[in-house]
């Protein structure tokens, strides 16, 4: 049993940071690519290389009237500006509220573990070997407490570069997509790839610096080490909470706002520059699709990982303190990353897009290229990263693993992501029937486009399931917890490729946006539509996996959870954990609730906004004047920042409230009612969206007989596939995707909170009134203690343990 | 221990069926008075009795043109009988499908239950006392059978005859409604009262007379005397899934193609003659709201008291042979029926409806009466009927239970429904905030009117899956599984009541259409529509009770499943629950999505016809032809037909097969995932679309400054208020009243073949592959006896046993 793996820990030590490195090198090489597509502001420079020149070097393949003005470039320049202002404001506004937040709940975390011994700095015997000691808990507290702080960080870097590059990227698509459709795409995917490889690289290594620097103080107390690691997922995932929430907030009030007055009621197109919302609407996509997504899968990514770590630190690898087997899950994301570095060259470099029908293939290509060789890759990792055989920690029993079953368990996880992927597509897709039946009861109008499209999310959700739940026992099966984390992992190790494809959807979505507004030619606006038709798809596909993975992270964070608190059954034959899985089937709908509102109310403010311009303003319906793009830009941030906190703390709060007064059995029973429930609204609402979203465009393109027959723009089955599309945009952008995080987060948090919980939670339960009233003197303790120690700094304490 | 209850046997044994047959004269006394009303046909006899009386002697308190003109009575009989006769013929269709299926089902029950012990006729030595012998396993599968048999048939009467009284009762509404509001009121509330009566009075007398006449056989093994009354439950709850949901399809279809086209396309009012799907559209109101709602409700009430008796039969009351304490149950629900004859004369008798506003309160004080009475009953009832102290089976262990305890167990399922009501009746009527929201959203169009919808269905979940959650808490810590029977029961005791207040909504809504059928005044159109709003509301309040009791109802059956079936614990934290809990609660969304497609579609034929009757028939607009109203009939019948049969297989084979090739406990998590999910998605699409049809009212009205505002009829946000009507129409008729079945089936269902998956369940888990062969040749083997089994008839097979 104490056969250890065969790759030595030096060359663990050396390859993790190595292809963490080698990612982030490769994201700076595609945005230089990228940075080659000028953007005047300088124009006297791209001028004198030349007039008809344009970017790097390039002569312009197809010439059309007016397309190297350089008035068009400016323009360009000007709106992307306009865009990258907005987007950058309203995140800072978001990062100071949320970072308040942060604060305060670092400062929770702090106290609440630190209570667990009563704030004791004696050391303690170890749990696995009573023979060694292990660091306090307030160790623990303390060291929780800077993961969660780093975590929190990187998750907000990863959305605001995303948002940057995002924001850098869109004017270069529009300007490329003058010369050929292959141009563009290639700008764009590229800049979707830089997101993706930074996110993926700097999460693994900031995860890595953060263990090897834990580990000087911790040594061989692994179980501690680790323990404190979880706070990472937590800072991440939290971080993302407030992302995904205000971002998708923001995004939906102005796209809402924008359409309803804009598209139903003037009857002028989308981006079109005369709709006051238009800068919020282009803004939107930015902060919620990329810098909302971004922080989510980060967040994924790192509870993923934190997960399978503290699961490994109580078996066997941690007791034996094989250092390279321990580290098997940051390896699979080290191989990721080499995967999706070659698969990045099959869309950029091997082969070339030259039209439109190619972009969908070649998107899909890169699901199935990185699927297959991380197949190879995880079969390597296993083989040379993992004992041949191992003990894994299950509730209270020991497993006996083989390395090809966990090979096996990441397989799973991964290949059910591809199989969610497709599924999405299909119901997603305008090529197949189902989007294609939504779009034909259009013609009785938006009633029965809304029954058929709400039928439809219904039914997406079978096959999803099915693959989740065939992973799931597939990988509980094999390794227990350990096995679902991996299983998770597998599925996030080709996250860069996701995101990659992810964020390629917005840029082209606002490449065209910025194309309608500078006044290019209709030629152009097609081509950047038809990369955001591809984009659109394959948005439903990336939250298809974010949401599957979400479901297999949960999971594994709920059985880390019920681990560390002792729990050996979560039986739902009692009471406390019926109502638990009632009450936790419940959250995701309140959630669900909130955010819907919040949406429907900002956008009604938004609507009043624009009719109020387009009513006050003289000249603007002519396109004489020019609107007050900024008031439309407030409305937006400020009903996000308002918006977002009441689901932000129904999220945080709720493992809290259950965990202190209903005890860890009626807890673990919230956090699976809502993983089961929360997981097929997510699926149901962003399938919904995007069906909607397609039935509209597929009615707009008409390339079909029955397409035609229901168009064109202005008919009355597009007026209603219109009220779909908008009913589907909260749905698809603020709850449905919102919701992975609610699952995830509130297992991660219980898992964080879980030795306070163990200690001093269910008070309702455990004790008697007298005991109740000594909990809640005990509560005020800490309460007081905790005011004590903010008057102290907090790192000589800390180092007073050592 | 032995201590019995207060009340001696021989005095149960006669109250029991006194209370029923009170139930069954009061019902007829009610019907005979209604009956009193004379709608023509004998034009004659109503003439001689003097040209200006109408009806029971009364003159016509308000004179207006021509309302004792006998064409207009001659033209609502004729109307009667067009809804009558469609509604017949459905029925009739209807059951002679679902009576090969029930034929088949019963057959499988037989087989399946009788392989347990392989067709043995051997007595055998009972669990709780080996010295005893019990009746063979192939005896419990033929009692079973003939339960099932009764159960079905006792559900088809409930519905049938509820039917005939509703469509007996409209017309007379209507011509009543000529006298005064108050006069129209108390005949459809009378009616409504009749079908109450006669199904609790019924479901109770035909219970009684099964468990006595079974008695014969079984003597003292009361054990499989309840195992086999379990079957009663299943018939009662199958045929109402096939009454729910053929009828919920039949009369959406016709409701949501009739306003399409009529309201939407052709600007005609609602019920319109002119309508070709009118005629159906009556016809629906009665197959659906309440034929297939009182199935539903005799289903939960069968399996509720199923549900206590088979797990009491465990407890000491079976095992000392208590029967007074074992009817417990029972004489809860006689006290129920005499407690709801008292409610109804203080809608009937005590207190007389004058003006609109008054009706209202006048339902909803039958509900707070019926629940101030019913608690003193209990109280009587649990005093008399239980010993003071006692001893209930809990997985395994077994728990003491005062009976003070069993009556709080009872009073709070009686007061959470309560709350649920009331909670229901705030999110539904349009006298408060949140369907004035709603009504307001209307203003920017459909789109914000459904996103304003969704988050309020949605919201609507919060409080009653607390106050679900309190009872199961409550009744489950007291006295385990039987707690929370009792607790379902004593939220259907007052059923009686319930039925009469849900059963009038939709007579209101025949009554209305009568009137503006046979070409009534407005004033007349007016009153009936008054009536109809308030029934709306009661209509959501009495969904939201089936939703409320089949909760606790499928999780008391799921307690006795799991007893039954020799599970512990259900643990969460194994693979096999947890993928049971995930696809447990995907199943309650497929079943949606087959439920809302199906209405969609067939609306969509409705929508066609509709329109081709209208291009085709001269002067149909004008009002000079008849439109040909058996053929929008007959499109709703077939599809209904069609449709519910995939719905019914995926909830009638789930527990088949999960059971039988995945066993028990994944079957265990099927059940519990799908009874928390299931529970959210009714209750958030039933006050959904309760809300939208409300907030359409709401504008219609014009009562308040605000509605006038969006209103009138034809404006904009009157428009838009349509739309969010038609998508809630099978929301709230057809997809979320069928999940209470979906459930409560699965559990019932599982409750019945527990012996069979405890005996063969589980083959993929359990066996290797040579087992799993052998396996396979034995169910051959059931398979070819089954066919052996159905040469000969069965009874004398029976009584062999003896």
């Amino acid at each position: 049993m104490v056969a250890s793996a065969f790759l030595p820990e030096l060359w663990t030590e050396i390859l993790i940071p190595v292809c963490a490195v080698v990612g982030i090198v490769f994201s700076l090489f595609q945005w230089f690519i990228v940075s080659r597509v000028k953007v005047s502001g300088d124009q006297g420079a791209s001028s004198s290389s030349g007039g008809a020149k344009n970017g790097y070097g390039d002569y312009l393949i197809e010439e059309e009237e007016g397309v190297n003005d350089q008035s068009v470039v400016a323009k360009c320049a000007e709106i992307q500006t306009a865009i990258s202002e907005g987007a950058t404001s309203f995140l800072f506004t978001e990062y100071q509220y949320v970072g308040v937040f942060m604060v305060f709940f670092a400062a929770i975390i702090f106290v609440f573990l630190g209570s667990v011994e009563g704030f004791s700095t004696e050391s303690k015997p170890c749990t696995y070997d009573s023979t060694k000691t292990c660091k306090p808990a307030l160790a623990t507290a303390a060291f929780s407490t800077i993961a969660f702080i780093l975590g929190a960080v990187t998750s907000v870097l990863s959305g605001f570069l995303g948002m940057k590059i995002a924001t850098y990227a869109n004017a270069r698509t529009t300007l490329e997509a003058r010369k050929s459709v292959g141009k563009a795409f290639i700008v764009a995917f590229r800049s979707g790839a830089v997101m993706g490889f930074l996110l993926a690289a700097s999460g693994l290594l900031v995860l890595y610096i953060t263990i090897n620097v834990f580990k000087i103080y911790y040594g061989d107390d692994w179980e501690g080490l680790f323990e404190a690691i979880t706070g990472y997922g937590l800072g991440g995932s939290s971080m993302a909470l407030f992302g995904r929430v205000g971002g998708g907030i923001y995004t939906k009030a102005a796209d809402v706002g924008a359409d309803l007055v804009g598209k139903i009621e003037r009857n002028i197109p989308e981006d079109d520059p005369r709709n006051p919302a238009v800068i919020a609407d282009n803004v939107g996509d930015n902060v919620g699709d990329i810098a909302g997504m971004g922080s989510d899968l980060f967040g994924s990514y790192a509870e993923a990982s934190c997960a399978a770590l503290v699961v490994a630190s109580i078996s066997s690898f941690g007791i034996n303190h094989d250092f390279t087997a321990m580290c098997y899950p940051l390896l699979i994301s080290s191989m990721g990353i080499l995967v999706c570095l070659i698969t990045t060259l099959f869309a950029t470099d091997f082969f070339e897009i030259k039209a439109v029908k190619e972009i969908e293939p070649a998107l899909k290509n890169q699901l199935i290229i990185s699927t297959a060789i991380m197949t190879v890759g995880i079969a390597v990792v296993s083989w040379v990263g993992l004992p041949s055989s191992f003990t894994i920690f299950n509730f209270g029993t020991q497993k006996v693993v083989q390395n090809w079953q966990l090979f096996l368990c990441v397989c799973v996880g991964l290949w059910a992501g591809l199989i969610i992927g497709f599924v999405t597509e299909y119901y997603t897709s305008n090529a197949y029937s189902p989007v294609q039946d939504v779009a034909d009861s259009c013609r009785t109008g938006a009633a029965t486009n809304v029954i058929f499209g709400l039928a439809l999310g219904y039914k997406s959700v079978i096959i999803p399931i099915f693959a989740i739940a065939i992973s799931i026992f597939v990988s509980f099966s094999f390794a227990a917890m350990y096995g679902v984390a991996v299983a998770a992992l597998g599925m996030l190790s080709t996250i860069a490729t996701g995101l990659a494809i992810d964020a390629y959807g917005p840029i082209s979505d606002n490449a065209g946006g910025i194309a309608e507004m500078a006044g290019m030619s209709h030629r152009i606006r097609e081509r950047t539509d038809a990369l955001d038709a591809a984009g659109n798809t394959t948005a439903a596909i990336g939250k298809g996996f974010a949401i599957g993975s979400a479901a297999l992270v949960s999971l594994a964070l709920f059985g880390a959870f019920v681990s560390r608190a002792g729990v050996h059954t979560v039986d739902v034959l009692t009471p406390k954990v019926i109502i638990g899985l009632l009450v936790g089937a419940m959250l995701p709908y309140w959630f669900s609730a909130m955010t819907m509102k919040s949406v429907g109310s900002a956008a009604l403010k938004m609507v009043e906004e624009v009719r109020r311009q387009f009513n006050t303003i003289p000249g603007l319906m002519e396109g004489t004047a020019k609107p007050d793009y900024a008031t439309c830009v407030k409305i937006s941030t400020d009903a996000s920042i308002k918006e977002m906190i009441p689901p932000g703390c129904l999220v945080m709060l709720t493992p809290l409230i259950v965990g202190f007064f209903f005890g860890v059995e009626t807890l673990s029973g919230v956090l699976a009612g809502s993983l089961v429930s929360g997981v097929q609204i997510a699926i149901s609402a962003s399938n919904t969206g995007g069906a909607w979203d397609n039935a509209k465009k597929y009615i707009e393109a008409g390339v079909s007989e029955h397409a035609k027959s229901l168009g064109p723009k202005g008919s009355e089955p597009h007026k209603a596939a219109v009220i779909g599309d908008t009913i589907g945009d909260p749905l698809k952008d603020t709850s449905g995707p919102s919701l992975n995080i609610l699952i995830k987060l509130m297992a991660v948090e219980s898992l964080v909170f879980a030795p306070f919980f163990a200690t001093h939670g269910g008070i309702l339960f455990n004790h008697n009134l007298q005991q109740l009233a000594s909990d809640l003197s005990l509560s005020l303790s800490i309460v007081s203690n905790s005011s004590l120690l903010h008057l102290h700094p907090l790192l000589p304490q800390v180092g007073a343990f050592a």
